[in-house]
């Protein structure tokens, strides 16, 4: 029985994970540079994901504080959002990450990343 | 009966959390800029970290990934990484929340808040 | 007679210096992260912009000074041009600001800032 | 015989590299900030670009990591994407050049970086 | 009778603004890089500061904002500090602009300024 | 007759590439994070500089461009800049490299690496 590669372990988790929003990121990726999707589905997805110590829905903690640090990364900050709901943080958890912060990071960052969260929170209603 | 001011509050906090190295931080704003001081206990440590939803331990995982994202800011780092152990964060998990920001962050920063744990756990050893 | 709370003062403040655009902000967050707002009113229109020492004119020059310099910002920095301009910053003085960061930033963040200054200033003429 | 102004050498060089997306990017900046035109075009456009020991190529190489690097410069990674098309980089070379930056910024600029450059690819397809 | 080069007005200007810390910077490129050190005189202090519109005072608060928002310019805030002073900044303003930058960046990068502003102003003192 | 693994191929590559100064880094996570030296070796050197399009030259002059960018990585910049000497960029060229980020990244970041720059190459003088 063959063993799972690298690729298809990731592709699993990105799916359990992200979602079909995920799914598209690396969809997109096919007609420009397929090589990059393949990278973050075994770098991110299979090697980081399937590490023990925390689980998804810290290491989602984690990724969404980080890209409200990095600033500039909207569209990321929406996948994982998305990601964190999906895995067990509450919408009220997700607007705490982001006010705790705040004395860190300064409050423009945490107003971008909250107004990302407002629009998030109300697509999933709606479906 | 007096009610406890923020800067009592956020004190208080200050050093269960950060314990001494903390204070020292503010002490050493004291000849500098007391004010800051002032506004750090008050801000961060008494209307943010008086807050629910989260626990201080799940805060100050929060505040190490934002501090490593950051960058250049090492010795925040070495006043909240023994915070994080301060509040129930293992060694372990330290080190692993710092892998789960590599995808995220890249390398260099991650190595920088590695290499910052890595005297931490040290200096701990010691005492 | 009751003392006005922070929020008060910092809601009072925030109508003073940005004007209808920032309340819209604080508004926006009412059905997210009405806490944040109050914090932001708080921490940085009472605690910060009611210290003596800089003028609210000094205050505004460095606040779209950082705000440049962080990039990813384009938001907070319409909001901010706007509140320099009711100030008393001219904006002869707002662009000349955003050519001093030049030789610390780098013109791709000034870029950013100016054709968001061009914007503002467009729409102020307008009204 | 006249010997040519910084401003004329920077245009010539402007076109020549940047091509018409540059030189609207200039022509954007008379309503608001002729001046900051004119040093870009000195300083980046003649005094830097004029420089020898690297060609061009490899100044847009290094160009277009540094705008990836930095975040949120969308907009001048679209100038410069095309600039390093114009200079002799090719599309799969610019792919590369992002993927490289990986291990180092992370994948969240990366992708970013590559989004703009599948809209570039597209637009020179067309014309 | 000979017009100044725009490097011998960078250097009047530099040592005017910065002093003898600045014109060490200047000196240290000489080895590895004096076209650096050019570039830097004749674009900042003579293309930038020779400008009109904002005072060396003015200008000094954007830049030590600047470096303040960067992060990781400990080196360059050390010379802008000192010229800040040099310039007519007062040390209980050099304080103040870093404390307003607390709600836009957080409070490690304004940590990090205050230290080396306390290290400047004792410095100072001493000589 | 087995094939090399991941860590294998990066740990060769490392060593042509860093040299010495790499495998130092390595070693230096194994008593806190040895995962993390795998991840780089595997991800970095394995995956990423095994792919073709660019040569290990090309692929340092991106390495050390994005550093400098970053800011605040020192450290990262010395192996490196090592790194770029060793698979063919001249010291002249490191300098131009770093020139060439002025206009996008401004001044200060650019002297911390220049600084990184005139350490490596008397290092490598002296031995």
């Amino acid at each position: 029985m063959d063993k799972k590669t690298r690729v298809e372990i990731g592709l699993e988790n990105l799916l359990k994970i992200d979602g079909e929003d995920g799914k598209k990121v690396i969809d997109a990726l096919e007609g420009v540079a397929p090589d990059l999707g393949k990278l973050i589905l075994e770098f991110t997805f299979a090697d980081v994901y399937e590490r023990g110590v925390l689980d998804w829905k810290q290491r989602e903690i984690i990724t969404i504080t980080s890209l409200l640090t990095l600033g500039g990364t909207e569209k990321q900050l929406d996948v994982h959002i998305n990601a964190a709901l999906n895995v067990g943080v509450t919408e009220e958890e997700v607007v705490e990450i982001f006010i705790q912060c705040s004395p860190y990071v300064g409050f423009p960052r945490v107003l971008n990343a909250i107004f990302v969260a407002k629009e998030v929170f109300a697509t999933r209603k709606k479906s």
